[in-house]
C-alpha cells in the first residue's frame, strides 16, 4: 500500500506556517510499512482540491489529507472529496454533542457555522477528535481509501495515533513490517564517521543505513524490512553492533532522544546532581537541564554570569585569574566550574566561557570556547573548542560539547 | 504568473525533515507578486520527477525545485530536467573553480563525483552558492520557466534572496505590488482582539488582514496589492492605524521580530540594565536575552535557582519568606527580583517562579507563576499568571510574559 499526503490549506501556500503534518505521517506510516511517494499543498479551493485529488488517484491506494475541515466557508475539504465520490454528508450524533459541550463548557455562545464540523462522509469510519471539534474520518471509495485529519497539529497528531493508524492496521492485508533505529552520535564529523562505516553504507540493501549531520550531530538511521517484526529488529541489531564496534565512543542514544536527556538520565541514574557557570552560553545549558520534567533530582542551579562583574561577585573568580589570563581561559573556566560546585553543593559543576560572536572579544576569535569540568571525585579539568559558524550555532554547540563531556565523565567512572 | 515549489528529495517522504524551503520561498514569491497554488515533493526517482513536472507545466508558469543537486548519484534533478527539456548539461567553469577552491581551503582531498555538481544545463542563468558547492540555476523551456536550487536551507535561503529573486524581478513585465506587514500583539487572545477588529476583518479586500495565533502571541497580517509600491504601504499604513487604536496597548513589533529582541532594544536605546533571578524557567530567559548579540550592554548577569537552597544561597532570599509564603509566593517573587538587581547592580531584576509541571508543587497546580520586577526607580512588584499547557509552553510563555511587562514598565518610564 502506498499513500499520498496532501495538505489543503492557502495558508501554507502563502508561507505563513511550515506543513510538519506531512513529516509526521511520513514517520508513522513508514514504521507500519506503507509508502509515500508524494507530498501535495494545495490551496482552499474546490476545484484545485478536485484537481490534486484526481491526479493522487492515479498513483496512490491512500489518500490522506490535513486540513480544511473547520467550521469557516474556507473549510471545503469534506464537502469537496464527498461530493467527488458521491457520499453525501450527514451529522454524526457523537460529534455534534461534543461540540455543544465545548461550548457548554468554555460558557462560550455556539455559532451555527460550527454545526458544520459535525458533518461527516456517510458510510465513513469517524476519528473523535480529543483536542478539538472537528473528527476526522475514512472512507473507501471503488478504488482509493481517503482519509481525512484536521490541519492544527496538536489535533491531528494524537487523532492519528490513537484513533486512524489502528484503523489503517485493520485494513493492511500481508503487512511487510519496516523497522527503523536512528543511532545519534556527538565529537566526530559526518565524513569521518562515514569512512568509519564506508563499507557497510556501500553494501547496504536491506537493513539500509542512511546517515544525516545536523546541528554538530551525526545519526544513522537503519531501516530493516521483513514480514516478521523480531527477524526486522535483529536484522538491524546486527547491524547496529558492528556500527557500535567502530563508532560506539561517540554514540549517545537512540531516535529522538537528546544528549540532554541522555545525560539527565545518566545523572538521575547514579544519582548525581550538576551546577552551572555560563557566560557565552548565557543560560542555555541550564534551560535546556531544567527543560526536563524533575530537573531538581540532578540540576541544583548556577549562574549566568555574562559580565566580568558577576563572574567575580557571583561565582567568586579571583580578580587575578581575570587580569592575568582573561575570562576565556582554561584558568577562568576552571575557577568557574569549582566555585559554581561548591556553592551549590553539587557532584559536578561545568562552565562555559568563550566568545559566541559575532565579534571577537579579549583577542580571541568568534568561536573560542573553554569548557571547564569539576568533580567532587576526580578533580577539574577544561576543555578548549574552535568551533564555526553563527551565534546560536556556537551557544548551542557549546552546551552539547558540554553534556558529551559530562557523559564522559560519568560513563568513565561508573 | 504563478509557480509551483516542487522538492526533490526520499528524506522529506520518509518524515526526516521538515519542507521549510517551501514556507520561505512561498513567503518571498508573495512578497513579489507571485501566485503559490501548489507545493509537491517528490522523492529521488527520475521517473516521478518526471512525472510532477509534466503535471506542474500544466498549471504553472514558474516549477521551482528544491534539492537533488548534490554529488551523489540519488542526486538527479538537474539531470531529469535536462533531459526532459532537451538542454544538456555543461561544466561551469566559475563554479568548477570555486568547487576545486573549497577542497583546496579545507585541505580534503576532491573525489570525482564531486565535479559533477558544477554541471548546469546550457543556456541557463547560473546563480552562485555562496555557502556551498553546488550552483543554483534558471532556464526557459517552450513555455515554462525552470528554477533549481540547492536543498540545505542554509545554502538556498541566501541564494534565493541575492541570485534567485533579482532574476524573477526582471522577467517579471508588470509587477502588481504586493506589500505585506505583520502586527505582533502579546497579553490579548485571539478572539478578543478578533473582536476588537472584527468589522475591519468582514470588510476586508484589499487590504487584506489576515489573524494567526500561535505561543502565546497573536498576529495581524496586512497585505495590499497595488501597482505602486507607494500606494500599498500608504493603504497598509491606514488599516494600521486603524488597528492600533483599537488594541495598540498590545502591540509591541512588526514582521519577524520577537518580544524579546523589542525588549533588547528598548533597554539599549535606554541605556538600561537588567539581572534576573529565574526558577520555574531555569534559564530561559537569560538564554533568550544572551542570543541577542551585545547583549552585555543591557543583560548584566543571573542565577538560575532552581532549589530553595539557591534561592536562599544564591540570591539571599530569607529563609523566613520561604517557610512562610513558599517559594512560589509573591513575596519570593519580589525579593528574588530586588536582590539579584542589587546583587548585579542593574536598573532592573526579573524574577520567575512557579509550577513549570507536569506535576503541582507547595499545593499549587502546573501553570502557576509569579513573575517579580524591581526597578531602581520605581520599586518593586509581581505578577500572578496561571497558564495552561506543556511543561515546555509554560516556560516559553512566562518568559514572553516578563518581557511584556518589562516593556510596558520601560513605556511607561520614558
Amino acid at each position: 500500500m502506498n499513500a499520498e499526503i496532501i495538505a489543503v490549506g492557502s495558508e501554507l501556500l502563502l508561507g505563513q506556517i511550515t506543513n510538519t503534518n506531512a513529516q509526521f505521517l511520513s514517520q508513522q506510516l513508514a514504521e507500519i510499512g506503507i509508502n509515500v511517494y508524494y507530498h501535495t499543498v494545495v490551496g482552499d479551493n474546490s476545484s484545485r482540491v478536485l484537481d490534486v485529488v484526481k491526479e493522487a488517484e492515479k498513483r496512490a491506494d491512500l489518500l490522506i489529507f490535513t486540513g480544511g475541515l473547520g467550521p469557516t466557508k474556507d473549510d471545503l475539504t469534506k464537502e469537496a472529496i464527498g461530493s467527488h465520490i458521491g457520499r453525501p454528508l450527514v451529522y454524526h450524533e457523537e460529534a455534534l454533542k461534543s461540540i455543544e459541550h465545548y461550548f457548554v463548557k468554555t460558557k462560550r455562545p455556539m455559532t451555527p457555522n460550527n454545526k458544520k464540523q459535525a458533518l461527516v462522509m456517510e458510510g465513513s469510519t469517524v476519528f473523535p477528535n480529543d483536542h478539538g471539534m472537528a473528527p476526522g474520518m475514512m472512507v473507501k471509495g471503488t478504488k482509493n481509501f481517503y482519509m481525512l485529519l484536521p490541519g492544527p497539529p496538536r489535533e491531528m497528531q494524537p487523532m492519528f495515533t490513537n484513533y486512524a493508524k489502528p484503523a489503517l492496521l485493520n485494513i493492511l492485508e500481508k503487512v511487510e513490517k519496516i523497522e527503523s533505529r536512528v543511532l545519534r552520535f556527538f565529537g566526530i564529523g559526518e565524513s569521518a564517521l562515514e569512512t568509519e562505516v564506508e563499507d557497510l553504507l556501500l553494501a547496504q540493501q536491506n537493513p539500509t543505513i542512511a546517515p544525516l549531520a545536523g546541528d554538530g550531530e551525526v545519526t544513522l538511521r537503519i531501516t530493516a524490512k521483513h514480514e516478521s517484526e523480531a527477524t526486522a529488529l535483529r536484522m538491524i541489531q546486527e547491524v547496529e553492533e558492528e556500527i557500535l564496534r567502530r563508532v560506539g565512543d561517540y554514540f549517545y542514544g537512540y531516535n529522538d532522544t537528546t544528549i540532554v536527556r541522555e545525560l539527565a538520565d545518566r545523572l538521575v541514574e547514579s544519582s548525581q546532581t550538576v551546577a552551572a557557570a555560563e557566560s557565552l552560553t548565557g543560560g542555555l545549558f541550564q534551560s535546556e537541564m531544567t527543560a526536563v520534567p524533575g530537573a531538581s533530582q540532578f540540576f541544583n542551579g548556577g549562574i549566568v554570569c555574562y559580565s566580568n562583574r558577576a563572574k567575580e561577585k557571583l561565582v567568586q573568580v579571583k580578580t587575578e585569574t581575570l587580569a592575568d589570563h582573561g575570562a576565556i581561559s582554561e584558568a577562568c573556566a576552571i575557577e568557574l566550574a569549582e566555585n559554581v560546585r561548591q556553592l551549590l553543593d553539587a557532584d559536578f559543576g561545568i562552565s562555559f566561557t568563550g566568545v559566541a560572536g559575532p565579534d571577537a572579544a579579549e583577542g580571541h576569535p568568534s568561536g573560542t570556547v573553554w569548557i571547564g569540568l569539576s568533580s567532587k571525585l576526580t578533580g577539574s579539568k577544561a576543555f578548549k573548542l574552535q568551533l564555526a559558524g553563527s551565534r546560536a550555532g556556537i551557544r548551542k554547540r557549546s552546551v552539547k560539547y558540554g553534556c558529551h563531556y559530562l557523559l564522559v565523565e560519568l560513563a568513565n567512572n561508573k
